[in-house]
């Protein structure tokens, strides 16, 4: 009888595990992943950043690296957070192996078997994973089409048998909820938290990829209000805006946060992949950067447009659904009781994916609901596996 | 006041950090590092690889893979295992960021806090900070020059006072200590744990790096012996025999273990690095690594045998080490009672840096002991930095 950690029984089975491969397999049309399209990564300029580098510059790239990251990308990426009106400058970055491992080492950092922590519902489903692996209480907030619940956020804040450790939340066209946080939300986010003592976590990892330039001014991140008060834990990742074959993502914190992760980053993997930094280097040096997620903003608008499209015509009217502004996700209400593994059943049997409800809320309860992406998706894939995932609905739902 | 995690205080401070900073700072002789030598990683055949990937096998290397990795490198990587002898049908391969990571992965799996584990003294810095990552209390068992004290095993075990819940060791040329298991110490092992329900973890990362070709039969695994009754958990890596850059390792590791493992690599990153993964595949595929390996082999041997001349010709006899036959370390024993760190201020000063024993010690006290590394140096580096060490060990103990 084998004795394991006692945590284990607090990760879950491998559901997403087994829909992924469901997703991939040959003839399947998935609107499940939250990865690129294959076919929009930058292949010729990742090719042009590759021949131009020096020996020495690979001699880098196959070396170990210090663990806070390279030299040069902490310089580059700092400018890139800069120029987003990040507080780099009292803050440290951190390269990390993705941004799920931000996300673990700060859930780690601050995480004792049994303490609570806050998180919206629903949620991504790595950072619930990360944070049940250290055994955290979850204490769920329910979302409104502008952000948190503000009222219910500070009423459960006060019920909670302790103070939790910290905020866990996603501020621009959250994953799964397709929605963007709005100025007063966040301005009262901040009210709640300040002096409180309750860090706040911000992943932030597809701001870059809204539809509409008009929006641009409604994505300020709040690490960049950068509030008194707050301890802001901010993240964010490579993975959309290059390519997350390469497992990079950083986070920006407070040195005293920051001390303490590095520690945790050694222990876990030592560095990040040298190879994977020397090209992300480049590719924000270079300027590529800008040119490639201008590009990929365009055909995520596309393909987001094509599938908005194409659920008005199919989708019964009983579905409610908000058209997000940008990411990868739609997020389908259901009438109240649907269970969308039915849903996702016949889906299956006509050649199509999405991810079901369920997966998504911390409690792992509500399932009359569902996230479609149209990220990997192309408008012709749309056009056909859409129509399948309505007639799937009017099946179950009648 | 920030409310971390009780577990922070189990970490240790940077100071593996601080003297990595000084050893790879310019003009400095470092035999401080665990790293291949800049000047000998593979890079014609990287790049040869790089260049004949196909537009698909490098939109792989963008995009998100498996958790356990990517199938074309665990068909490689299975048939190179299997090469050596190991039980790959019985067990499940998981390609993981890192060897570091494999081992952080399963402490993860077994330990909760205050659990006790065994690990010999001295041992591998970055095991025993992922263990003390996870609050584990660690036995220690001291080590002779043919592996760990058999008598003084058997008798922590007796006398520990929960049963632990594994044995950490590393069998063939041992990081610090440099020596090789012998068979009749690797059986007695077998002897002791067998039906114990102590888990054996396999850290194996030097075994091809032999400089004897008499040697091969002596680096048997104890996973390649399979025995009944022990759950061998062997972990390895790309680092030493392709370069650390690219962050990949794994684990071979018995079914029931293997699930437990595959959670928590979800919980940790998602994934390893695709794009490394992709090339390590072709490296192996290829038939470079045989031949990369051979060639490093001699060169690494070349390096120690003018390291063993120099120090030979140096040092003062009251300084005791044995001449490693592969790997990376020289582990020198000073007068009892000696502090290396004394040594190491002198050295430094005169621009040569290695590494004091206490930061090998578990219990962090033991410096009457030093490593020293010949793997990142040529031979003009060592018969310069050589005799400034021996010099510093004179002035320091006369």
């Amino acid at each position: 009888m084998t004795r394991f950690a006692s945590t284990i029984q607090f990760l879950r089975s491998s559901e997403i595990r087994d829909l992924m491969s469901l997703a991939t397999a040959p003839g399947i049309i998935s609107f499940a992943g939250g990865m690129p399209g294959n076919d929009l990564f930058p292949l010729n300029e990742v090719d042009e950043i590759y021949n131009s580098l020096s020996v020495k510059e690979k001699q880098v790239a196959m070396q170990y690296g210090p663990t806070n990251g390279l030299p040069n990308l902490l310089e580059s990426l700092n400018e890139y957070l800069k120029a987003k009106g990040l507080p780099v400058e009292s803050n440290r970055i951190m390269i990390t192996t993705g941004s799920l491992q931000a996300i673990n080492i700060l859930a780690k950092a601050f995480v004792d078997p049994g303490d609570y922590i806050m998180v919206e519902n629903p949620s991504f489903i790595g950072a619930l994973s990360a944070f049940r692996s250290y055994q955290a209480n979850l204490i769920t907030v329910p979302m409104n089409a502008d952000g948190i619940d503000i009222p219910q956020l500070k009423e459960k804040i006060a019920s909670a048998p302790q103070k939790p450790k910290f905020f866990y939340y996603s501020p621009h066209f959250h994953n799964p909820a397709g929605i963007i946080y709005s100025q007063e939300i966040k301005e009262q986010l901040i009210e709640v938290l300040k002096g409180q003592d309750i860090p706040l976590l911000e992943d932030d990892v597809y701001s870059d990829l809204y539809f509409y330039e008009e929006d641009k001014d409604k994505l300020k991140l709040i690490k960049a209000m950068n509030p008194d008060g707050i301890d802001v834990c901010y993240t964010g990742s490579f993975s959309k805006i290059l390519g997350p074959g390469l497992r990079l993502g950083w986070m920006l914190v407070p040195e005293h946060i920051y001390q303490k992760c590095e520690l945790i980053k050694q222990s876990i993997d030592a560095c990040s992949p040298s190879f994977s930094q020397v090209i992300a280097d480049k590719f924000l040096r270079s300027g590529f950067i800008e040119k490639y997620v201008g590009e990929v903003r365009l055909e995520y608008k596309k393909r987001a447009l094509a599938m908005f499209d194409c659920l008005e015509k199919n989708l019964p009217s009983y579905v409610k659904w908000n058209k997000p502004r940008g990411g990868f996700y739609i997020w389908l209400q259901l009438p109240q009781g649907t269970d969308s593994t039915e849903i996702l059943k016949k889906a299956i049997e006509k050649g199509t994916v999405f991810v079901t409800g369920k997966t998504f809320d911390p409690d792992g309860k509500r399932n009359d609901c569902m996230r479609i992406s149209y990220c990997n998706t192309d408008v012709e894939a749309i056009n056909k596996g859409i129509p399948i995932i309505a007639q799937a609905i009017k099946e179950v739902c009648g």
